[in-house]
């Protein structure tokens, strides 16, 4: 088996075919190198060896073999040899997983100096100072990657030495305070791990190869895979390629760069770099960079071969691509490119400007939005309205629009997160340590570092809101205090961040809905022309139905009328209904509940004109709807023919000890069939109605928590005679409903799935105790998924399946969708699709996600 | 279709097979004439007729030639002629359903007497007095059964004249006394309906026939048939008879009789007559009859024919007989035969006599029985030490010791019930009106009446308690007082009566256990023999361990834990482990859990030594053991190391929304492994000492509420390391198990369906609070079966054989049983058999039920 991957003078071992053996920076290498990129010769060590050192703790027999011949070629590619006291080739040594895990692992640069061949660069470069910084720089990570010496050690003697010389900046420093620098880090490092800093090129290289290996099973990087839901299995590469050198002079540079911009998808060059600088200095944020479009002027030569690889790329890869460079005395490398992370917003501006310019299908575009990252677009911005109090302006590294409260730390942000509140991690910048107090936070604020630093690049993956490189703040983690101006902030405060401009905002600022834009419509009108499975939404108001077909809902498949019901002008009516001792008093109440339904059907009907609207009928015990502190009680009975002390005894009586599996949904409408027959009444009346005003509308009634036909029979036999024209139909979502579906269908329009309520009576989970041992099921590996968030396959999944079964073939006339918050996940989405729902119904917010779930389930169908 | 069956002179158009035609009344005449019996001549229409004329509202065309010829055969048999003025032939007019429905439709007799035919009456019999006795009785019935007038008026006028003329008893009066009364009767039906009395004795029987007919449909006929679920489709027959006499004088008589003793079964002709008198005076219980044995002296020949008929009647229907008969001036009559009610004693002890006696096989035997009836010899009887006040002492007329609130009413039985109280029935004497009253009663206590009353036979036939007769009491319904003696008893006062002995006691006296007699032994053993599915109890103390098997069970299938937990001395412990916030206090607690819960073990174990025991560990949320209260609250604090007020937080975050879809069973066993740990620990702990002290004991693990393989893969894993040779299984209890079995029977060694919770979960019925709508859902006819008490074989029982399959096909050893209180319940058995299931398991109280319900199964299979 082939371990090691030669590329290098336009020629390579691998390709981008190849991401499983040679990880994605790898196959990337080899690709680049095949069509024809500048990129610095070397060689990419495969996985496979990886797992097999990791599983065996040795490195394979012929492995060193293979890569001095790599070596060799590589060397004689660049002009130089490894290990040459005249000529030394320098090289990175860097892992690179099958999928970019950014920053979770580790990178050795400037590997082969040692007290000889530094003088050797020296002498070639006729720059000492830089060759004598570039080996403090190999001595600081090869101690921190290789033996675990944290950075901080070593920056304090720099900082100490640069505090007794009087110096701010590390350019100060001379050659020879480099030489006495090295001294102090050597000695450190003897005197913590026991033996001298390796001189021994290859030495250098075998502990290094062995180190990035190892970094798979760091800590971080296990929890990064488990976020990601990475396979430990997969292991990563290591590449080792030829160093080139930003830091050569003022003709030499380094950058990152993107194809588009990122942000917000823009066919614009976009990207950052620094003079006389080495990557990591951009990427670390330690250093602010320059716009990348300034190099044209800067080096203009450059400029124009970046261009050209720009174009190269993107032909070539048919995607944004991220790119590092560096500039070596003129000449320009590419280190790396890979699929840019983008905002949802780049995402869709990107789908749709490739599309228009012949660079993808239609349906090519719809496969590479993740429907679960749709949402974020559609999510409240700040209200330009509302009141706000600037703190600081920063760089809009990521955007959104977010508000939390201050922690100082990622462990601050776990606890308060874990306490249910909201939280905005403050930091001078942030770092890999920081990932999972990132990932609880709302958005981050950085007082260093640019548009691709830590903060920035995590927070666009993470679909999160950051604001980066604001300067002006200062920050005292210590004493967990951030300074602006004369403004104090201390831990707890609220603050609000926009990261679609950078500013910081003092206290909690409202928000308002996004404005749809074009590209938007375009694309979810592509998915929707896509999609046999059709998606409504769920919503009870006009405001909300309006705002549904704005998403793109074609109908509504779950209108709740209990909200109805709560409003506080009706409240009292709703409880003299139920308390009512008087035939004359129940039917005065119910005659106002009428009249208000009868104004909330009109409402939503017309907003929904043209399209299905199902009204389910009345779902949540009475005793939700009555009074519980004394002075509630109290004003009641002032109201209707009963004492405070009647009413308390009736509140008791209607107390349950689960009422979620109580006396509730049709159960309700079959003891007390008063209030269906007033809910059908409001519904025929509404349509009337409707009409009346020359609009098409097409309410379906369905009836809640049905398990026999009895009921729904029962209640049909009643309620038809009122509405007689109207689809009828009940939800599914007690498991003998699923059970005996075809008895069911006999009498039934349609079911819609309500897969919240069968999700809590198939696992007999109450969805509001549940979390205590859910949490544990998760950290004990139990459950892998929430079964409230994704459709459990193989319990619930298996009910679904045997009542859509069971349903067509008892009415083949049955339409069938889901109702539950599940009608909102796209991979629920796609198993309804496959089970041949007719629809799936979910939040307004998550229409378009189930638009575009839907269709991509129909092109890989 | 042939629409009049005629029986008489050895012969009859009908047989006993033919109770679908001829109801059981009239294939029992006609079968009784065919088989030589001395049946008074007579004819049946059928029931098809019946339900033509309730459907059409009119006779069939031929029915009243068909009628007319038959009557002239029965009056040729008989010697005399319907409405001939000589020599006229009375009849009896009765109902006669497919099966017995005792008191619950209409009878008329003396029919064809009028005005002329009354006098011909007296002359033949040479008895005016009762001729005109006679006529009055039948004006009295047919005004009741044919016009609706209530008795009692007629029975006023009657006791009127008697005062009037200083009479106490209905004998005293003269023939001429007896004309006066039935002028005022006729005048009062005049007056009354707005005609005269019919004197065409035609009129008279058409009149008669119709109003049977129509009694099918009464209300308490319509009621009973609710109660013991009779088709209305049946309709009724009607039987015409020729009338025979039984108070014709000395010579004459009338009695009821049984083949053997309905109430303990003995081997003795049992029964009661009245010299003298008519039938109605016997079974209303007006005048309390002798016992049958007396007879052989008073009429000796008549006995020994009525000791042949027993005889042939045994020997015939193999089975014990209730038999009516009427002595006609020295010439015995058989009027009825059918199978008689009995005492569940009595029928055990009769299906064992009878197989001894050769006239059935064991397995005839076995079906004979009811299993529902059967828990009835397990219930206890009152203790003979305590203390007692015997208030009265009445006739024994059924068995068992019940305790209840005295009520006078069957209103104020239901009323009083209804609020959950038990009461018992005190009357003068019951009637077929108060049915519903006693329906809902313990039992029964009569001041009139004898062991064949009305109160005696339906509280042997309803397995209910009654003592009758008990002619010490003075009853006031009007004020609902008792007086017995000096006593005075009101209404809600507490009374314990004792069916075993008639004795009536005063408030409630303590019970014991029934001793199980050697018939109960060999029954069961004869049952058990046939059993392929067996039977275990659920028990959780070594006390019910003992009694269950005393009643057979074969095992322990659910041994719950909590019970142990719940114990006062233990609480403290418990409340200690779940609310300890040291380790050191934690496992301090669970030392002393460990040591209660092996000493339990051990109990248990020793109780069922060489039989398997099924522990399933602890099952319900913590909450559950939490003190509610603020001075348990305080008491607690003192204990451990908590304030108060800390206490009172974590009892409240512990208080769940839906306890029962909340945070227990395998999920508190996961989340909180410690406590399962010690229960297996103690369960491997008491296994060692019983096996130390030479006992074969077979503990079983049984996990509760387990959804997912993964649940029970990982606690597998870390239990069975502390336990590893005991089977260890799971409840399925909830949808997803059944769903999933095949997996979840990857790793189980038994299954054991927890129908209790699966039905709540399949249904979302919470048990605790459905009663209200479930009562709705059976007055609507929505639910024909509580759920909770027959097993749902449509949707649960689909769950069941769903996982049944699925189970065994992925784990061929697996053993499968359920633990519901479905496990008890006859028609649930049979279920189960029909699934294949290996053993089911049940209170012990029920073991003796499901045991023979299992072999039934069996035999029927």
């Amino acid at each position: 088996m082939k371990q090691v991957y030669f590329f290098g003078a336009g020629q390579a071992d691998g390709n981008a075919g190849m991401k499983a053996e040679l990880g994605g920076k790898g196959a990337n290498l080899a690709e680049m190198t095949n069509i024809g990129l500048p990129v610095p010769a070397g060689f990419t060590i495969s996985t496979a060896v990886c797992l097999e050192f990791l599983k065996s703790g040795v490195m394979p027999a012929n492995l060193k073999l293979d890569i001095e011949k790599a070596l060799e070629k590589t060397g004689t590619c660049m002009g130089a040899n490894f290990a040459d006291n005249e000529n030394p080739l320098l090289v990175s040594v860097r892992s690179g997983a099958r999928v970019s895990m950014p920053g979770m692992m580790d990178t050795v640069l400037n590997l082969g100096l040692n007290s000889v061949t530094v003088e050797a660069l020296a002498r070639k470069t006729q720059n000492p100072r830089f060759a004598y910084d570039s080996y403090r720089r190999f001595i600081q990570m090869f101690s921190n990657v290789v033996k675990g010496i944290e950075s901080y050690h070593m920056e304090q003697i720099l900082e100490e030495f640069k505090h007794k010389e009087g110096y701010q900046e590390d350019h100060e420093l001379t050659t020879d305070n480099w030489k006495t620098v090295i001294e102090q880090y050597l000695s450190f490092y003897r005197k913590t791990v026991g033996s001298s800093f390796p001189e021994d090129p290859y030495e250098q290289l075998w502990a290094a190869i062995a180190s990035v290996f190892e970094s798979w099973n760091c800590s971080r990087a296990q929890k990064y895979r488990e976020i990601h839901q990475i396979p430990n299995e997969w292991g990563t590469a290591v590449n080792i390629c030829a160093m080139v050198f930003g830091n050569m002079g003022s003709s030499s540079g380094t950058g990152v760069c993107f194809t588009r911009d990122p942000s917000t998808g823009e066919n614009i060059f976009y990207g950052e770099y620094l003079m006389n600088a080495q990557g990591e200095d951009v990427v670390a944020g330690i250093r602010t960079p320059k716009n990348l479009l300034l190099l044209e002027k800067e080096a203009p030569a450059s400029y124009a071969e970046l261009c050209h690889a720009r174009e190269i790329l993107e032909n070539h890869y048919r995607d944004v691509q991220d790119i590092e460079f560096t500039i070596q005395e003129g000449k320009l490398y590419i280190l790396q490119t890979r699929n840019a992370k983008r905002t949802v917003q780049a995402a869709l501006r990107i789908a749709i400007d490739f599309v228009k310019e012949g660079k993808l299908s239609q349906n090519e575009a719809l496969k590479r939005l993740n429907p679960a990252d749709i949402d974020k677009l559609l999510h409240p911005t700040l209200d330009p309205n509302a009141p706000k109090r600037l703190v600081a302006k920063g760089l809009p590294a990521s955007p959104g629009a977010v508000t939390g409260r201050v922690v100082f730390s990622a462990q601050d942000a776990e606890l308060w997160s874990s306490r249910g509140e909201k939280v905005i991690l403050v930091r001078e910048e942030t770092s890999p340590e920081d990932i999972n107090g990132m990932y609880v936070s709302q958005g981050f604020l950085t007082a260093r570092g640019g548009m691709t630093s830590h903060a920035a690049v995590v927070a666009r993956q993470m679909g999160k809101c950051c604001v980066a490189g604001c300067s002006s703040l200062r920050i005292d983690s210590s004493q967990k205090r951030l300074f602006a101006g004369d403004l104090e902030i201390s831990e707890g405060d609220w603050l609000t961040l926009d990261g679609a401009s950078g500013d910081v905002l003092l206290g909690q600022v409202a928000t308002t809905e996004v404005d749809l834009g074009e590209d938007f419509q375009t694309f979810l009108s592509w998915a929707k022309a896509l999609t046999r499975m059709t998606v409504r939404a769920n919503a009870d108001t006009p405001k909300d139905a309006i705002l549904s077909r704005k998403f793109g809902a074609v109908g509504i498949g779950l209108c709740r009328t209990e909200h109805m019901f709560f409003d506080e002008n009706r409240l009292p009516y709703v409880r003299q209904m139920i308390l009512s001792k008087t035939l004359e008093e129940r039917n005065a109440a119910l005659e106002h509940l009428l009249k208000f339904q009868t104004e909330d059907f009109v409402g939503i009907f017309s907003a929904m004109e043209g399209l299905p609207v199902t009204v389910r009928l009345l779902d949540p015990p009475l005793h939700e709807f009555l009074p519980h502190t004394d002075k509630e009680i109290v004003a009641l009975a002032s109201l209707i023919s009963l004492s405070p002390e009647e009413i308390t005894l009736r509140v008791q009586a209607l107390q349950e000890s689960n009422p979620m599996l109580g006396h509730r949904g049709c159960r309700l409408g079959i003891s007390h069939p008063e209030i269906y027959e007033m809910q059908v009444k409001a519904i025929g009346q509404a349509a009337l109605l409707c009409h009346q005003k020359g609009l098409k509308v097409y309410p379906e009634i369905m009836i809640p928590l049905v398990g026999t036909r009895e009921e729904l029979s029962w209640l049909k036999e009643r309620l038809s005679k009122l509405a007689p024209d109207l689809p009828f139909g009940t939800m599914i979502e007690v498991p003998r409903a699923a059970l005996t579906a075809d008895e069911i269908a006999q009498c039934s329009d349609f079911f819609s799935f309500g897969t919240n309520d069968l999700t809590q009576t198939t696992y007999g989970f109450s969805r509001d105790d549940c979390s205590p041992f859910l949490k544990v099921y998760k950290q004990k590996q139990i459950l892998e998924e929430d079964p409230f968030v994704t459709i459990d396959r193989n319990g619930v999944g298996k009910l679904l399946k045997m009542a859509t079964e069971l349903g067509r073939r008892s009415n083949s006339k049955l339409k069938i969708g889901i109702c539950g918050e599940h009608g909102g996940d796209p991979r629920s989405v796609t198993f309804c699709y496959e089970l041949g729902l007719d629809y799936v119904s979910c939040s307004p917010y998550r229409v378009p996600v189930a638009i575009l779930a839907s269709a991509q389930a129909s092109l890989n169908s």
